[in-house]
């Protein structure tokens, strides 16, 4: 196994407010997803709404979960932003707060080509002193990382592996196929629908969102796919889809993320506040939400 | 003549290395720039590289240009972010610093819709105290500001007027049509290549990357197209062509930026580095920028 | 003045039902359209619902239009398709018929790289008697035809000329510049909104979609244009934008076409027919519809 | 077992020119495709060029494959068009000639919403005697069908099934879930890439273009999944993307097709001409061809 493998979830960032940390829901949350037995964490994602928030929510957020996670799981914090310089000190403050790596997406406002997304991966590993995760998100930072791309980046010391959240599985699975067997390289999918066939084949695990809700729903779909067990790996997908109605409510882009912290809301967990530029749900949103619930069942 | 209209170029921030601001650099640069009759100037903008610079350098070429320009023309400077409240913030500085106004395009990390962008902008403009210019950007920011939104935005207190760098002309003529006659919005163009155009049919000016480089020449046009010269708007547009050159020597993006500043560099204004994620120039591209400057004579 | 100039309508088909050709509402909105002073017809475009129709229709479009127009003005046909044997083969057709040129798009269904679309001009010229005109639509084809390519296509014997339909007028701006002294090159523009700064930088004409309705304002536009009549133009494009309401009206990419047919089934020119994949405008729209057309006064 | 399942290739189009059936290449293609115990051919598809042919060369395809095959397995056709008249004459003459099905994509050029794609749909299905499969290959129609879309086009008596080509897993994942059950509805998935995860949650089988070459592959794939044998899938797996090298080579998105043609043409099946707009492979991608296929050994 390799040191980092499993389910490591993109925690949602609790807010008592549009912007600021809600430290109490966030103790719950953790505390509610570790007792699923997911293998880390993931903070500041796509899904924690990391870009989204001010430099100092981002540390509270880091230093907050290294705290309450208290070494139980490693903890892995986004470093993604338009600016090289900003992504390197956000990763400083995340090596001195304790997380365990850094996730970074490619700079989201410029187009890069290729040769500049080498050297700012090049660049960025040569700053920072935890490993380095790839992130590759295309819907959000219009680049798209091809399989030779991440392949060759993976040569490079320091990048600790790979998250590809661009749903493309045909080249994630020529990834596997030519990195899987690297020790020290770990390969995660980030959509949560695609996790069963990932880890079928090769990959070392997942962070889905909807495992903020239900961590140990995919921490048993992991498990089903590791040891190959093709009709459990058919019951969790019928669930992970039974819980994925709570994403298509909203008609945006923000759906997944309206959907998850509603239902972590009607749950007791913590706020459903968004960071702009995302808006609360709406009451009759709320009430669907609230079906979708009770229809999961536990 | 409205408050603002005229040439307000997008200054290119110098730097003397990957990310720090070259001061010297920048005072040549602003005094040729200014010496060429232009009525503004935009700091921060996607020319000036805003987002890929760090908070202190950000701030730095804020304060460095109100000091340099010294009142002679209104100084705006850009604020875009992928953060709400870290837009919120730099443009505090910015007042604090003396600009007279802000621009902001959407957020660009995640991907909004329709309402949330109204509601972004009304927040935005609540937590700042100076007129916010509306700045439409979707090869960046992937969102496209349909005319309807931003005659609606245009509505709101606090909006002093548009920026449209999306090329879209057949939508900006139907903006310039509705609220060309108003008289505390004013409505400039992005793209250099449409500066004449606009301005004939309404526009209050442009916000020309090139006018960095022949600020006099982007100062012709736009008296042309006041004017309805045209014979003279056609000898400048040629020249704009002839300048614009330089900036299809590279194979992606940032080729425009690269031209740019290699041609500041070549004659003796600032250094030529660009900040991650943009690499240099190499070398046999420089010595096409040396051809393209000489043959453009002045 | 170029052999093929000025304003060359793109002809809308009407029909009796949803494939069908409506010969008598031809001849009705042919007479009206020369009436306006117009200096050829497009038949088959976009507009024209061409790639929709079967051949059957097409040639009978084309055949009947020929025969209508009798000799007054040059008749274009549009072989669009996604085969090349089937555009070669309605090419011959369209010489057969009387046609005057023919005008191309790359094909639709597949997707091409530069060379291959060289490849796909080239042959297409030489199986074809009669001039083409090179038709760039992103829009509809997926494929930009960059200002290199047009300019190197246009060293082809064969090549009549350009239209543009993409809406990018940079890149038209540079086409102008570097073709429009080619006496045996007519290039024009597609979007009516641009019809006015292409002509004043060069251009030699458009092809605009609501000269079906009103050819006269398209033609004074175009001479206003021409001859550097700047207020002239000024009038025009108001009154473009007002008729333009017209297409606003539907959701999606065939507003244009449904609120073109439908302003000449109210002006009693032809039936409102609109060959699949598109619909009928509802009820509510056509009143609408007639909204529009009672301001337009005319 | 549903009526229509498997590995159902879509068959190449072999070429003794740029646009010329080659019936003796396609009798040795076909017994070979028969040979590795297909259960049906799928002619005029997106690998079969179908939509680049013109309509003598569909329908000699159409018919000789009919005759080869013999009634040994089901032939389905596609029918694809710009033109809903064209689709209907062809799907005609492809029940006249003796196939069991046919296949249609949305119409390629004009772009479509909702409700324009549903009355299509409605409309064709009501024109034809033959079951209809839904075709979803968004990068060549730009009109995406929605899991929604699908199941409600579902309902509609004569659709037999679904064919994604988009390569959106999580999507496909959701039809599968809610109409797997229906046993008048067949589900294939597109990219030979997926084939193996797809079956095994539930698809009636695939359509890979891979299938051309080595049909044994795939069915074996096809197997191994239905059965959840999870060591020979990855087996398998391996196997496809070995294969998949051959895709990879040109630049353009004809590289599978040129690839597999190349392929064909090496083992003396047929010859290598690409209908428009692609072009042959050069002389040094075929080398690598050969490289690749030494290499698969089989």
């Amino acid at each position: 196994m390799k040191a980092y493998h499993g389910i490591i979830p993109p925690v949602v960032t609790p807010l008592t407010c549009r912007h600021l940390l809600d430290v109490a829901g966030l103790e719950r949350l953790l505390s509610h997803i570790l007792s699923g037995g997911v293998q880390g964490i993931f903070v500041l994602g796509t899904t924690g709404e990391g870009p989204a928030l001010d430099r100092e929510t981002q540390v509270a957020m880091i230093s907050e979960s290294v705290r309450i996670v208290a070494g139980r799981v490693p903890v892995l914090a986004g470093i993604s932003s338009a600016s090289f310089q900003e992504s390197v000190s956000l990763g400083r403050q995340a090596a001195a707060a304790g997380c365990s790596g850094v996730v970074c997406a490619p700079p989201c406002y410029f187009n890069l080509g290729e040769p500049e997304l080498m050297d700012y991966y090049r660049a960025l590993v040569s700053e920072l002193r935890l490993p380095l995760f790839l992130y590759n998100m295309p819907s959000m930072t219009k680049v798209y990382m091809k399989p030779d791309w991440v392949c060759r980046l993976a040569e490079l010391g320091g990048i600790g592996g790979y998250k590809d959240s661009s749903g493309n599985m045909a080249d994630f699975h020529e990834v596997l196929l030519r990195l899987k067997d690297r020790e020290d390289f770990s390969l995660f999918v980030g959509p949560e629908e695609l996790l069963g066939e990932a880890v079928l084949f090769g990959a070392d695990g997942g962070i889905p969102g909807g495992a903020n809700l239900n961590p140990g729903l995919f921490v048993g779909m992991y498990q089903a796919a590791r040891t190959g067990n093709v009709p459990e790996m058919r019951r969790c997908q019928e669930r992970i889809y039974a819980q994925r109605r709570l994403y298509g409510l909203g008609r945006f882009q923000s759906s997944m993320l309206k959907g998850l912290k509603s239902a972590l809301h009607q749950r007791g967990i913590c706020e459903d506040y968004l960071a702009r530029p995302f808006n609360h749900f709406e009451a009759p949103d709320a009430s669907i939400v609230a079906e979708v619930l009770a229809a999961m069942g536990d």
